[in-house]
């Protein structure tokens, strides 16, 4: 086994909370933002849940997240509305209960304050959160997030408005997150196979897999399998330092490459 | 309680299974796609699933699925490469073992001796379904599908390619969900509104959406909350009958628009 292989990573699990995800009105887009920078961090993300804004299921969700990850980080249902109910789905799933917590006040009257309003029963709504839990600025909008311990899992509760997700991940998930990360450096190299059909493409890319064990090797074909087969061969690695990484990942396709030659197939 | 709310909508879940999109390489799609067209179709979408290339990952979703849905459909993983494993997965949540179906095997074999290719041991594998599973017909790709039941839930195991999934869940899915389905018909009104904050807006959202009870109303931020406030807000409604559910939907905006007047603020 290689040193890398050796390495911690935490699981991840991304919970994505929102009616309008499960009737299909918006593409879950926070969903593969956060997976890529989680997997980046050198996290490894294992599920991600869309619920509903209902009580229960997010209660019960975030019990299962917090039972099998390291690492849970929820988007949407905290604004000023009835149907953002993060915050108390989260406060029933640690048995604890919402309590009005005055830093996150502090945060949400500056912001109105700051705008020329005043706070409204909605507006304050946004500063109740689970007792226990660490309020997480919003640099760009109303809503605090939450950072609390489920079990032995953290727990962020970010915004669903992207950018204000973002911004939060960045200037605060990041950091509560570096002393439990590897600190591992991750690199793909990418490769587009023109003329072979995924089928043909697959035992080839099975025996170059091998160059690399630890490596996370994929192919995507981009056109019909046999009218225009068009295969991009995707390979991930990760390791402590970024060039270690990168000629992990190139590993895999010089192989396959030679395997392809070797075939008299058509490359590149 | 209205004719259209005791009508009984199948609970479905979604279950999508690739690395790729725990990687945060693609955007899930697919999940998106389905989730609209069998919210349209008269099911409510409890829960949508991601999970990995992983063997015991997807029986386990699958089984969780199983035991809170009346329909799961999954997409990805049936292609020929060996992290190809739903069918493997699908088989092992069912505890029966995966069988060379005749009729899958002849619909693989179609499919590639129309392009002049025979069979290789990664074509076969395509073939290979749970006990008792029918292949769905791919006309578009290669793989078949699977639709079987698993408890009291039908499973449809579609392939990950948008484009062969789509035509698959028309050709097949709704053909076969008919019996179960309501034969609702959904509509949605929105309109967007500027100058008002959400958190302002809410509370006047949440008396409108009582003019009716089986209605879905939610308001989406599309810009800063203050600084340049402008908010859509959505409603959709189902009813056995297209106009009655349009007008349903459209009965709250109206009455939104009718307590904005009153509070002499700026709609529309």
């Amino acid at each position: 086994m290689e040193v890398a292989a050796a390495l911690y990573r935490p699981r991840a699990w991304i919970l994505t909370i929102g009616n309008e995800l499960l009737v299909g009105r918006i593409v879950n887009t926070n969903a593969s933002w956060l997976a890529e920078r989680l997997t980046l961090l050198g996290a490894v993300v294992r599920r991600i849940v869309t619920v509903a804004d209902d009580l229960d299921d997010i209660a019960q969700s975030f019990r299962e997240a917090a039972a099998a990850a390291d690492i849970v980080v929820s988007t949407g249902g905290l604004g000023p509305t009835d149907d953002d109910m993060t915050m108390e789905g989260l406060a029933l799933a640690a048995g604890r209960p919402l309590v009005l917590h005055p830093e996150a006040l502090r945060m949400v009257e500056r912001f109105y304050r700051a705008r020329g309003y005043g706070l409204t029963r909605e507006r304050v709504k946004m500063a109740w959160l689970p007792a226990g839990a660490r309020p997480i600025p919003n640099p760009v909008g109303a809503a605090p997030g939450a950072h609390l311990w489920l079990g032995r899992a953290q727990v962020f509760a970010l915004p669903g408005v992207p950018a204000e997700m973002k911004a939060m991940f960045e200037s605060y998930v990041v950091e509560a997150l570096k002393p439990i990360l590897p600190g591992l450096c991750v690199r793909e190299a990418a490769k587009v196979y023109r003329g072979i059909p995924e089928s043909s493409l697959a035992p080839l890319l099975r025996r170059a897999a091998r160059a690399c064990s630890d490596c996370y090797t994929k192919s995507h074909p981009k056109g019909h399998e046999v009218n225009e087969p068009v295969i991009e061969v995707r390979v991930m690695a990760s390791a402590e330092s970024c060039g270690e990484a990168e000629s992990k990942a190139r590993r895999v396709l010089e192989e396959l490459d030679r395997l392809l030659e070797e075939a008299g197939s058509v490359g590149g």
